[in-house]
């Protein structure tokens, strides 16, 4: 194989980042912390984005798209958003470039381009779509408001992993305004199971739905939800978060409707995203040590054929084959490839696809075509059997949904055999030093607990989760009481 | 009507103005010289976006995503490049906020988070693409690259308007690396009939194809195609540029591959590009003085549906048959709206979507019912029509296409009847005053007259069409000897 990747016992975090630059998703750049999306990469988060998109379009929300640029007198209108994020903004401050007096070809700031009130690269956009609703909103007619934006953001990480946490990043923010808080909350709830069900079911990633703790909050939100998943290395990962503003950002921009009875309230609002960072969850969830395993309902390409050619003879002949395949399972709604480049091996090949993930490998040689078969192999199991021609758009096609479901219940499988029920803190330092995974523990209810918490282990509280259990019991570092288990976890 | 318009002949500039914000395409923004694209201009330029990434995908290219910001040393690698855009970049040059010692809850650039080296935000992408392709090119098999990217860019505009001329504005930009000349040129035209393909067949705008002079030339280019499209008020708009751009960012970012018979050579290059602008060009195109006219194939709403009630007797029926006729409009793809909305009377709605340019409006009444008729009307003629219902989904399917027709043609005609032959200087000057539109004249050929004649009529040579008729002549300012006519005329 022309491509080595580290394994995942090795150094499970090397092993990450080979499969994102061999598998072919991603690139680094020249710009600190900004990563290229490489084709394959794209075509797999365009499949993630129109899958989204369609989601949002039916629970009846629009596109719109605002400026990417805040200016800091809006950016620091809600005090706890801008408290949150001014540590990690890129600043504009000026307008121009001029040839540099004392350096030919090159250039430099334009000091009398200075801009008199500097813009903060959008973080996020609640500042300046509030800042807008307000010329928007009036009446309770005017509302709801159900808009979504897709979008690069920037915040400026110190240390960064490509898809995981870059500088730049593309997402998709939904910022929607309400006459209620209790249309508001759920629509948080709405969005939150949206984004649930986009991510078990499209992307075969179980996820666990709860709430965070104040100190985990979104900066400027009431309460955030989240949907929370967990790696290979019993890790977890944030993988989408919704959160119920409440009149928060209406305060800070005044943005007041009158209601029915013609009384002024200020406007209720939501916002909640997800981001190419999933595709990072996506890599460390299902893949192996061979490469990337994706699920087929985004895989880019679901199926690749590749032809064995002995000799120039038979060429046409398995050409013509492969042709007759790729129309047919095209007309099946399949995603497929012929491979029948010339300067590379079918051994070469095979790994090729094995290390970017796709589901279904199809090999066809003179022999096959004689006997009237194929050679089918899985990628997730590797399982290779051979099948007759007769039929195989359909039996594809179901392979296709078989390889989906097991993708998911091998990741429901592991995350379910990693929450652990604990009692004690021997325990707590006990799985969270060997298994990891999800650690459900009895927790006082303060913030001083949970730093404490957080500064021993590096263990954070991943959330409350949704239709949480109350059960007495005694918080797992204090002893105090507490009424109900949250789940623990170390965390990207 | 609740929404007066400027008209046309009282001022043009700002009836462009009003179609854009009162036809809800866009807004303004609390950011100097950005706008914010409101839903249903969002919906207009989804439309767009999606019609055209089918038609590059067609053509086999793919799509990627490359960093928003270019490092300046990068972005001053290619000298001509640097200094065309220079004068009009957003220049980030921190990294971070802190509160403001002096003024409570405010925020002030942290000094300590200065960049080492600033950060341009892209303009455009040569640089830091090409930056990229020089670790993905090493050889001829590596080539082609047939890359698009659809992104958000910024050119910091002393003067803006909404679509045409903003700082930051959503765009594609197609960035593609050869290894010959003729095929990057070939590639260079191939993208440019695209674009007359969808500005012609899809927006309704017919265009002529052509080179543009050195002057005006894309700031690195070896030579830049254009599709040039007539505005109603004779001027003229460039709706998409293909640059040839030779090996000039190959040789500034040191990019070579290795051919066939093992030799060095640089790599060829690209670039293509469309933006928001052409939903400028669109409004400015076919509006009248009562609001948008929108071609059926990008329209968002295609058809809608008024009822209108009399008393609460007849609703319930008319209800269920607007419910069937959507029913049996999406059925056959139509996009069509039911707009049973009780807060407006029918009389305002009609205004409503003869302001947002909706091609077809039916109205249904009790009466019409009872007849088994509806009311057709035509955004684009303003005819009506009273027909049946039976077969009415073919008719109004039939009646979309033929209005697509309708408005290319009359946009056709206008275009053809503003295209002046002029040999006297006296001639071009009347009729730039007079009809305006394009003016065919001879040129000398230099960049000095071109000059001249632009300081003089504020004309521009807009291009030298494509398979231009070579004859000999006089240059309409110089009478120095010419061999060809141009394309003259005043821009936006
Ligand atoms: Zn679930
Ligand atoms: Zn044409």
């Amino acid at each position: 194989m022309s491509k080595e990747i580290t394994s995942r016992s090795e150094d499970y975090s090397q092993w990450y980042n080979d499969l994102v630059i061999k598998g072919s998703l991603a690139d680094y750049s020249a710009v600190r912390g900004c990563m290229v999306i490489k084709p394959y990469g794209f075509a797999l988060w365009e499949n993630m984005r129109d899958a989204l998109d369609k989601m949002f379009k039916d629970t009846g929300h629009v596109n719109a798209y605002f400026p990417l640029f805040v200016p800091k007198s809006l950016f620091e209108a809600e005090e706890k958003n801008a408290e949150g994020f001014a540590k990690e903004c890129a600043v504009v401050t000026h307008y121009r470039l001029k040839s540099n007096p004392d350096k030919k070809g090159a250039l430099m700031v334009d000091p009398e381009a200075k801009l008199e009130e500097e813009l903060v690269v959008r973080p996020t956009s609640e500042a300046i779509i509030w800042n807008t609703y307000k010329n928007w909103i009036q009446s309770y007619r005017d509302l709801p408001i159900l808009i979504n934006q897709w979008a690069n953001v920037v915040r400026w990480e110190m240390r960064t992993r490509l898809f995981l946490r870059t500088a730049e990043f593309l997402w998709q923010e939904g910022h929607t305004a309400h006459s209620s808080a209790q249309e508001a909350v759920e629509e948080t709830v709405k969005m939150l199971n949206v984004y649930e069900d986009f991510v078990e079911n499209w992307m075969a990633l179980p996820v666990i739905k709860g709430v965070k703790t104040e100190s985990e909050r979104f900066a400027g939100a009431v309460d955030t939800y989240c949907i929370e998943a967990l790696m290979q290395d019993g890790k977890a990962l944030q993988a989408g978060t919704s959160h119920f503003l409440g009149q928060n950002f209406a305060k800070a921009f005044d943005v007041k409707f009158s209601d029915k009875e013609n009384k002024l309230d200020y406007v209720w609002a939501t916002s909640w995203g997800v981001s190419t960072r999933l595709i990072g969850a996506l890599v460390m969830a299902h893949s192996d040590d061979d490469g990337l395993i994706l699920p087929p309902r985004i895989a880019p390409m679901q199926v690749v054929i590749v032809p064995i050619y002995k000799g120039e003879d038979s060429r046409a002949q398995i050409n013509a084959k492969g042709q007759e395949l790729v129309n047919s399972f095209k007309a099946a709604g399949i995603r497929v490839k012929f491979d029948d480049n010339d300067n590379s091996r079918p051994g070469w090949k095979f790994a090729e696809y094995e290390m970017k993930g796709v589901p279904v490998r199809i090999a066809i040689g003179v022999r096959d075509l004689e006997n009237n078969v194929v050679e089918l192999a899985r990628r997730d199991t590797k399982e290779k059997t051979t099948v007759s021609l007769d039929g195989l758009t359909e039996r594809v096609s179901a392979l296709l949904t078989e390889i989906q479901q097991a993708i998911y219940n091998k990741a429901l499988e592991y995350r379910n055999s990693h929450i652990t029920k604990v009692d004690t803190w021997d325990q707590f330092v006990e799985t969270l030093n060997g298994k990891a995974g999800f650690i459900s523990a009895h927790w006082d209810g303060t913030a001083e607990t949970e730093e404490k918490i957080k500064e021993m282990t590096k263990a954070t509280i991943r959330c409350i989760p949704l239709d949480n259990e109350q059960e007495e019991g005694k918080c797992v570092l204090t002893g105090n009481p507490s009424k109900q288990r949250v789940l623990f976890a170390q965390a990207y």
